[in-house]
């Protein structure tokens, strides 16, 4: 269920990979090669290659061809965030389906489900819409109770549901609520959730699984921080922070 | 008041630019130089470049550079409506506001208020972020009731009108709800509005105007296929889709 998320930051890469032609490549091929067996998904999140402009797009591209090519079981999540009306959606869908080949794109639903569309019908290509997320800002308009009673992420996620199937839809939903997870998962029993907010930001393995497992899993758990930049706490490399994770999550893959 | 949006799409594209190093760049350029002095602002719409990849990227950044160096007062405002958590917000600002030089960023407020703090408190540099969009599916969430009774647009837009001012916030407003217009520039008087959908969405200026404008104009206008794909409507140039625009604003500015 572990999906490990690749945020590379310059500032943070050890000093070993500085005299490498492309010091954050090599670091995240590393990351890559500790982590495979541990594993099912990485996550690109592309405003860490964005900040580094056209060079970090190249990076960008590097990654997906070598991810291909080294790992092509694993499912690649570019992490965006898109969200635009219909034509535009339309080169989204282009750009990370088709010129980066990516296998999922996580998206906005602020707009509305003709945003949406565009992702929709690609064999084998998933769109992974925000639900609940899992900061405090989540607050502001997510959690706001509408006059039916539902919560806005409630309602965003039962039209979204009802509109796209599991095969091409799967949602985020944070997992610094997960007294919220069980009722998410009731509403939604289907869909595979893509969790972040385990390791660094706080939510626990334990409680996702307890309360968002289904009999097939149904989850992409994911781990960013407390991977790439292990520290200590795990024998200092990547592939036993990974190895950890998918311990805790191992019980309720079988069960 | 005008906006200029600056979607290329390969397979529009005159032929008389497709012996061009780069048609897509060569006809961008020609659609500035025919428009800039009837416009005050550019809009490039990142998916249209990133569609394209790396290549795409380097594109968008040699189009920044080119307007940068050719009209500096000219605001560039990078459409990319972008949301995500801090440390992630962080990288998207910094790719935009530093790395690309834009002057505003587009930016979606579904996750919350804390995702829009990393753009705040950058000296000329503005949020651009949705209220009420111009699609169809505006009425998935845009629209819905809430408890309190606003709509959830009105809630987004109070929140982010309480936190950030008029010197780095404005709105993207959709000018195809004129009826809806004058009731939000009630709610936020101040803020500048980002108002796409006329021309080839079927919004009308005059009724933007007249609904939205403020003393000072308050308004950016925005049309982008009806100036980059003039037909015969507007003698077939850009500069006159762009004079014809700008007549019908004419009025409503020095009032």
């Amino acid at each position: 269920m572990l999906c490990v998320g690749l945020d590379p930051k310059m500032d943070s890469i050890p000093a070993v990979y500085l005299n490498e032609e492309d010091p954050q490549l090599a670091f995240l091929k590393q990351v890559i090669s500790e982590t495979a067996d541990h594993c099912v998904a990485y996550k690109p999140n592309l405003a860490f290659f964005e900040s580094d402009g056209v060079e970090g797009m190249r990076r960008f591209a590097q990654l997906m061809d070598h991810l291909k090519a080294s790992h092509p079981d694993h499912l690649i999540i570019a992490d965006a965030k898109r969200g635009d009306i219909g034509h535009t959606a339309e080169r989204y869908a282009k750009a990370y389906f088709d010129t980066f080949s990516c296998d999922a794109l996580t998206l906005s639903p602020y707009m509305g489900m003709d945003t949406l569309e565009p992702f929709s019908g690609r064999e084998g290509k998933w769109m992974v819409v925000l639900g609940l997320t899992s900061n405090p800002g989540s607050e502001d308009l997510e959690l706001l109770e509408l006059k039916s009673g539902k919560r806005l992420y409630e309602e965003a996620m039962d039209r979204m549901a009802q509109r796209f199937g599991p095969d091409e839809l799967m949602f985020v939903v944070g997992a610094t609520r997960p007294e919220m997870l069980a009722s998410i998962r009731q509403r939604c029993p289907e869909h595979f959730f893509l969790v972040p907010g385990v390791g660094a930001q706080g939510g626990s393995v334990d409680e996702v699984c307890k309360n968002a497992a289904t009999a097939e899993g149904g989850l992409l758990i994911n781990a960013s921080r407390s991977i790439l930049y292990p520290g200590s706490d795990a024998a200092g490399s990547h592939r036993a922070a990974a190895a950890h994770l998918q311990q805790q999550m191992a019980p309720y893959i079988n069960s």
